[in-house]
């Protein structure tokens, strides 16, 4: 029984169990638990958007940068946020703020933790996609280790995803001919159509290196991996001399027990490749520099961008396999209180 | 029958047939042949001494960067050889010079093709090993990509071989701690009294990778890999934030059929490393600065190396055979006239 003095409770989701090979929407359940009451130095938000993301799947089976979540505690996540409550001077209710939340309708986040996320600047989901973390990630991986030039062809995989879309277009930007991989034939369709991608191969189809190696015939210059596995070995079969291949993820892995064994890596001696890893936090500095050439294309709409928005924090776990499956198409929000969603998409 | 009018004849080895696994002596012959006669801007030389070297054995797989020789050919390599006559006014007989004159007594090789030789520089068949294309491999490969600063653990395997050899004592003088890995006691005992590692371990013992562990106790910050394999994947796992590793060789995978599959490429992205491949053909322009730099140190015996030569071109063969399964200590060299061998070391 509630009273008066009980304190005031939400909806969070927590860790049932950690997953085994693909994540199943049981992994997780939905809980209550109190509201948090905000420290000196701390926010009080409102939970706008919750960002899915695949690095969770990582994080799950104990192979992130960071420690495991233990069963139980409400799983980690990014959101967009509204600040409700302040203790600190430089954030007012009201203000728009991204943060690591978790998967819950209100938090308590430390200020100095926060990124501000401008309203004015583009529609604030963006600042999870586009604009956050996925997009700051392409943009990394271009302007530091792969460095496109013009006449380059640049492979891109999950190219019709958070990272990937945005990948094609910077390289294309550069002058570059970037050519994409994705999972099934909508993606491959939209990633042509909306992100600029000279073309788009179906890493599913059957015959998808002899494809592949059509539709690169001179070979690649740069490959951005967002996967690993077959897809990967694929592309290290037709680097150019001196190719970039960055190193951004193993999505392939992420629900193996075991880790696999690598591609073969003679091609890379052979051509005198360079592989490099990819953390994309060592480049949170760098996110005015990647705000001032990207963010007036998402204004304009010459930069394009897709969201895919679920509805209701209950929906996280299924959007959370969804995503691990490759059943979304865009960037893969959960809007917390269940209003419509916009879909939009730029 | 030979008569007064016979052109002269001279010893070659050819391939019988190209190597299935590990090779065989029996995957050569001994053979004549007629002693060529040079053509306008060639020399003809006489085979001092031939350099047996691991990439015959990925050229004769069709592994290599080059063409695979047909049956038949006689045996391609490099080897130190005096200028017997001269048609480029550039070279006299008696001049010394490297170049690729195959598995013969005598060769017609164009001038513009060979490198010549200071004997007043070291001992002339230094420029087969530690003053040639391997010691040129191992100074490349740490200034040009790992560039090893104070303070780092810098692993090389085939420690005690022609490249190892000197990565070690390179890495000491950049003031990095050189571990070395090398197969068997006795190669490693020589790669620290003799090469300056500061521990070597033999990947032939069970528990090669803990050993490793505890002798990198810290991790590695660079890796200078000549052979793939196990070797690979251990060192790829030790890695520290930004370690490079050096892509050099696949001596493991050189006698497999297939090409076997590589590491696990996780632990590159987490630690943010660079896996770079190293072609020493690409370096043949820095020759001079790496003989200014390392020459005084043979000369003056603060750079140690070491030779295994056998004697007589019958014997080439065998020696090829006892390179690719690790029973040489030291460069290999065959001395073509079979006179005693100086086996000398510095």
């Amino acid at each position: 029984m509630t009273t008066l003095t009980s304190p005031p409770r939400q909806q969070v989701v927590r860790i049932a169990r950690h997953p085994e090979g693909a994540p199943r929407a049981d992994d997780f359940r939905l809980d209550e638990d109190v509201v948090p009451r905000p420290s000196a130095g701390e926010l009080r938000v409102r939970v706008d958007c919750l960002s899915i993301d695949p690095y969770l799947r990582a994080l799950l089976g104990a192979r992130y940068l960071t420690a495991r979540p233990p069963v139980g505690a409400v799983v980690p996540g990014t959101g967009l946020c509204t600040v409700v409550e302040s203790g600190d001077p430089g954030f007012a209710p009201g203000d728009l703020v991204v943060g690591d939340c978790g998967w819950r309708e209100t938090a308590a986040l430390p200020a100095a933790a926060v990124r501000r996320v401008d309203p004015g600047l583009a529609p604030p989901t963006t600042a999870l996609g586009v604009l956050g973390i996925p997009g700051l990630t392409a943009w990394a991986g271009l302007r530091t280790i792969a460095r496109p030039r013009a006449g380059d062809t640049v492979l891109v995989s999950t190219a019709a995803g958070a990272v990937g879309s945005l990948a094609g277009q910077l390289a294309r930007r550069d002058g570059a001919r970037p050519v994409g991989i994705a999972g099934g034939p909508d993606k491959c369709r939209l990633a042509v159509t909306e992100f600029g991608y000279a073309a788009c191969v179906d890493y599913r189809a059957k015959d998808f290196e002899a494809q592949l190696r059509a539709t690169c015939p001179d070979g690649i210059d740069v490959y951005f991996d967002n996967v690993g596995g077959r897809v990967l070995e694929a592309a290290i079969g037709l680097l150019r001399k001196h190719a970039r291949v960055v190193l951004c993820g193993l999505i392939d892995q992420y629900n193996a027990a075991q880790r696999p064994p690598g591609p073969n890596l003679g091609p890379v001696i052979g051509t005198r490749a360079t592989l490099t890893g990819l953390v994309v936090y060592d480049h949170l500095d760098r996110l005015p520099d990647f705000l001032a050439e990207v963010a007036p294309g998402v204004r304009d709409g010459s930069i394009r961008w897709r969201e895919d928005v679920r509805r209701g924090l209950a929906a996280a776990p299924q959007a959370f396999v969804d995503l691990m499956r490759g059943a979304n198409v865009g960037k893969l929000l959960v809007r917390v209180d269940g209003t419509p969603a916009t879909g939009r998409s730029g």
